[in-house]
């Protein structure tokens, strides 16, 4: 009951961008301390984000899923810019100004959001068509579908595609 | 009436990028499905979703707009990836591994979305710049302002920017 | 208390793309001229939207920062598109297209947003993190939190990530 009078944010984490990724996380985490319920939906390359990079398979995949197992990052440090990717540098400046300015990384922020109660949920048909399977993601991840997402958002007080 | 107490979904095509068309489009189907009235507001890359191939025109265009219609891409199909495109190659994957899953391709997405009732709205002030034709569009295509546009997301439940 | 009647559009203007923020500041215009109050936190790379171009520093800015600085495009007018920049060509081309339709360019567009009523906020954080300054953006932009724009998009009608 009280939970049903919480304010929503529901994201749907689309890019696999390490600063869209950032700045989602940022907005999550931020809206847990105004004790907001959060839902993230993470779907196409949002994905690469809560892929549990120690845990990848190749078993009972097709080629070309293997091929795309390999290609797509492999975890959240892995991912690249939004802009200014530069080969690398671009980020490596961003992550040594955070670390100057004491700011978390991805991965923290990660395990930060979901410690801090921020559901994270993967989308149905993104986890069949890039054959990713349940034990390669992180813990507590549900996959659901659009329409789950779809109905969820409806009750959301602010909705964002990042 | 009973369409006043529909739920709205109201989408801003702005990218023309393959993979978030295509997200945007499920996102539209599915909300379909949930009998929502669903609106999507072409604007800027996104009028390249829809363009027809087979209706392109160099007539009474500048030399500018000539040019840019080489360069856009041709339609649906010959829409880039936002991540990962190398050459074509990532696209070709992608493509690959929906037959696999039996997910149909942006083609038959665009024309689904039109048949269940998804209504297209093209950008005016994006249709002058890039020098498009109503003729070189798909059918049942209405050209609006954007602020008719805010009018109707005014009156949504979820909007996005995609 | 009339101003508690107003709609409200809220933006995120995160992407630095020319383009993007050409779209972003549109809407913006546009909402004005409904009477809507008009909220837009710059945050990443939309920072260097508010970029003031004349008044870059490199005082009291860690090494990192300078090259940041350096990088990081100079003022709207520098900023790339999302799609098609082929080393600026595609640009040169939109903006040709605008001028012949007689479409303000972007700092025309930002200029005209404030004195329309725009409000510009700086995402605090990003502000930190990039090691920008005060005195390096345009004048009348308020530096906020995460958690204030949060609090603001929860009252507001239309809410988008750009």
């Amino acid at each position: 009951m009280i939970m049903d009078n919480k304010k929503k944010l529901s994201l749907i984490m689309f890019s696999g961008d390490y600063d869209k990724a950032l700045a989602a996380l940022i907005l999550a985490n931020t809206a847990r301390q105004l004790d907001m319920t959060v839902n993230i939906f993470f779907a196409f390359w949002g994905l690469c984000l809560i892929r549990d990079p120690e845990k990848m398979s190749l078993e009972d995949k097709t080629a070309f899923e293997k091929m795309f197992t390999f290609v797509a990052p492999n975890g959240p440090e892995d991912l690249p810019l939004s802009k200014m990717n530069m080969a690398g540098i671009g980020k490596a400046m961003l992550k040594e100004m955070m670390e100057e300015h004491d700011t978390p990384d991805l991965t923290a922020f990660l395990k930060g959001a979901q410690k801090k109660g921020v559901n994270f949920f993967a989308c149905k048909l993104s986890v069949e068509v890039m054959g990713f399977k349940s034990e390669e993601m992180l813990p507590n991840v549900k996959v659901i579908t659009a329409q789950e997402y779809l109905k969820d958002a409806l009750e959301a007080d602010i909705e964002l595609f990042i």
